[in-house]
């Protein structure tokens, strides 16, 4: 649930119109979502919950979807209908005037109750290629009923663009409430379904970050969003918000823990990268020459791969804002540059882990120095036959001028690591008593290596004034975790001789 | 060299009518694959070799890439030529007269020497966009040199669906030679616009297999070639064919060390994967109401997924694919489903890994048991002052009647394990040598709880006949990868003694 509050409050930030939280008759999880969304409120989007229509026989107040729907307080409603008839016959197996019985006494009950009414007519462009005049007849039942929007859904993903086009058109001419689309990317036209039901007339497209949705996702936001905004020239989002769309993007697939694809249009990695040669030699006449949009625009940029200008005045923009005095010409910011590169170069990404390259650039430049220096650490982890396992820790280490040699259990060998090394520093460094760990991460570089794959960690720490971030990169998952972890601490060490309470 | 002959084969077996082998003006080795592929022959290909038009300002037979072109003995050409106006000037730095010049000279020396040419307009959507009248007269230049193709490059991949359609139809009224499209995915559209000119009269579509490609990548063969025969039933592939391409995907993926996406339409493993208890059930009633296609038509298989949102009807399906004699109503089943639940509420998550999943069904019903029982395991870690670390694995277990005591090293805890497993077990199941982890995965799921989290591992395992996938869940990563080690070789011991070679 804290992931889900997280990604709402950064869909609202990016200005998405509608943010759909879940399906509060489905689990406990999404009507707790639901509870501690309005008690945060949010800025530029409105909140919708999800839930079919009516079941086939019994009464709108009998049908626990609905009612836990109104019980969530979302003051907008995604109701999912049937419109293919062989579907109301086969899969709810119910009668084809039930069905629209369903949609019309549904939606009249969520208007009376004050909503705001997003009627999904689910597998619309199946139906209509088999029953034409059936599935129409369900979209001015929910019309009639008074739904605010009337979505048009292509749930199995199969629909070619110029049946979308034909379709749309064809409805438009019966149904005078505004329009949506939510296209499935199962044929791969997703993005262009959306995009056409749009220049059609369509006004919502109902879409996810990155395409993420069942079987080949749902029509990703972050293609259809700049296409919109930059090709068609349509406003969808407050002014200035479409540069953070390649963050939010990057973002969710981070707590998704999800890899984010080179290759994604607009805000992949890769989406602005050049090779050498030609393209590089036309780019450096006229970006235009190789490039549809400005990367800039969708806060993405260029990557020329033969290029060091952009390593350099990233780490000379980073240094100023450190107070750190380097000169650009100078042969020890060459090297630090160099060395900075080799660290990314073995899966090192300092773009997460703000607190290490600050530790990094400060020692660099001779600012600062351990505050501790390890022996030696041993790590055994013990199972028996019945299951039991132990975790233990040594660690010898000087601080202080002193030694300390102890040891320590935990959960898992990271922890007992963890516990051992705060357990040898606390006489000489109380300190570290009011820091925790808040978030830890690994991710797996290289999977093909199998059981040998190298790893990232990533840990955030906190205190009490804030939060930093730290990394550590090791095919052994105990020493990039122990990596990420002496940073941490070395960082709050720092920051606490500097008096600085900010850590970002 | 040998993976672009391998790939050649594939392409060719598959059916796909002209493979562009390269640029044998660029480098050596490119040269060289002309020259084995030729001494090999192709069954269903014709091969085409890559060149621009010649240089400005020079003539055809000083022109060294052309010469190369002639020197791989292809017998098809692909000719790229420049069609935007603002490309000739900024890039090409010459006039709009000489590019004609170019254009034309070199198609018609091409022809002469007896090559099928097809002339690729580079930029051409922009280039009409920015000025119609010259773009046509390139493609009007190109037609009259006797250019056996023309195909309209979307070179920086930044058209919208209309504007191919548009641009397409008024080509097609000046220009009477067979038209083809080459479409980039920058703007997330090229599957669609690669469609939408087949559909407005372009007779071939240049594309590569899973889309791989510069920046966003080309448009992606392994869905415009379904889309065109199951959708548009035009065919482009011999006959029964379309039935490998899932594996074509794969293999290409394999040989390209480029990880496979799930979601990738058609052919991902995910294509036609189902979770949600509603969808399952439909499917059991008919495959029609969730499926866009029939997954085997495309050589892939349907999957359906026990998650959190499934129920009793996932389950079932499940346990009939594995021909379990399950009841729906009886208590064992009912148990079942309780324990799974269980697990997930732990962290399991089965739909990653179905070979845990058909491990532990199997199990519950009765079905098998461990090819092993683990008496003890011992992992230790060392770090000394000097920053070497050693990690070594102990295991006690009994195979086959008999009991193995060993130890090895490896990159890290988790490879020693993993090697020290497979040294105990060698010798009783030699058939463990044939297998290897394809892929490792750590997901963190309550990073809140800092070293002490929970994490899930995935492994992915291969041998030479496909792959499985397995997980483990717990506080201790090397407790959690060793879960998903041990599934990970059942699974294999058991399909050998199913004598089941397919694994999904």
């Amino acid at each position: 649930m804290e992931d889900k509050l997280q990604i709402a409050r950064r869909l609202d930030s990016l200005g998405i119109s509608y943010i759909e939280g879940g399906w509060p008759g489905s689990n406990p999880k999404d009507m707790e979502f639901f509870k501690a969304i309005q008690s945060i409120g949010l800025e530029n989007s409105r909140l919708a919950a999800f839930s079919s229509t009516r079941k086939p026989g019994i009464s709108v107040k009998q049908d626990l979807n609905l009612q836990a729907l109104l019980d969530s307080g979302a003051p907008c409603a995604t109701l999912v209908g049937k419109s293919w008839d062989f579907h109301v016959l086969r899969a709810l197996e119910t009668t084809l005037e039930e069905n629209l019985n369903m949609v019309r006494e549904s939606i009249a009950y969520l208007k009376d109750k004050g909503k705001e009414v997003i009627f999904d007519a689910e597998h619309f462009f199946d139906g209509f290629k088999a029953n034409r005049d059936y599935a129409l007849q369900v979209l001015k039942t929910a019309e009639e009923a008074g739904a605010d929007w009337i979505v048009l859904c292509d749930t199995n993903g199969g629909s070619m663009p110029w049946e979308v086009e034909d379709i749309v058109l064809q409805v438009r001419q019966v149904i005078g409430a505004p329009l949506g689309i939510h296209a499935h990317n199962d044929a791969g036209c997703a993005v262009s379904n959306s995009l056409i039901a749009v220049q059609n007339g369509c006004l919502q497209v109902q879409g996810t970050i990155n395409g993420y949705g069942e079987r080949c996702g749902n029509a990703d936001l972050c293609s259809i969003i700049p296409n919109l905004e930059l090709k068609m020239h349509l406003s969808c989002l407050p002014p200035g918000r479409l540069k953070s769309i390649s963050e939010v993007s990057h973002y969710i697939a981070e707590i998704a823990n999800m890899p984010h694809h080179n290759n994604q249009p607009f805000v992949g990695y890769g989406a602005f990268a050049h090779k050498g040669g030609i393209h590089v030699s036309a780019l450096l006449k006229d970006s235009l020459t190789y490039e549809h949009i400005n990367p800039e625009d969708v806060g993405n940029h260029r990557r020329v791969l033969v290029s060091e200008l952009s390593g350099l005045s990233n780490l000379l923009y980073k240094a100023r804002e450190l107070n750190l005095d380097v000169n650009s010409y100078s042969a020890q910011t060459r090297a630090v540059i160099k060395q900075i590169k080799e660290l990314e170069s073995q899966g090192f990404q300092f773009e997460g882990a703000d607190a290490s390259l600050e530790l990094f650039l400060r020692k660099a430049f001779g600012q600062c120095t351990d505050f501790f220096q390890l022996k030696n650490l041993k790590v055994i982890l013990e199972k028996s036959e019945q299951g039991d396992i132990v975790s233990e820790a040594m660690i010898k280490l000087c601080a202080g001028g002193r030694t300390f040699h102890t040891a320590a259990d935990g959960d898992g060998p990271v922890n007992a690591l963890d516990n051992a090394l705060r357990k040898a520093l606390t006489e000489v460094y109380p300190e570290i008593q009011e820091m925790h760990l808040s978030d830890y991460k690994v991710r797996v570089l290289d999977g093909k290596e199998g059981t040998a794959a190298k790893v990232r960690v990533l840990i955030e720490s906190a205190d009490q004034s804030g939060k930093w971030n730290t990394v550590g990169v090791s095919e052994n998952i105990i020493e990039a975790s122990w990596q990420a972890l002496v940073d941490s601490i070395n960082y709050l060490l720092l920051k606490r001789r500097q008096n600085q309470p900010e850590y970002n």
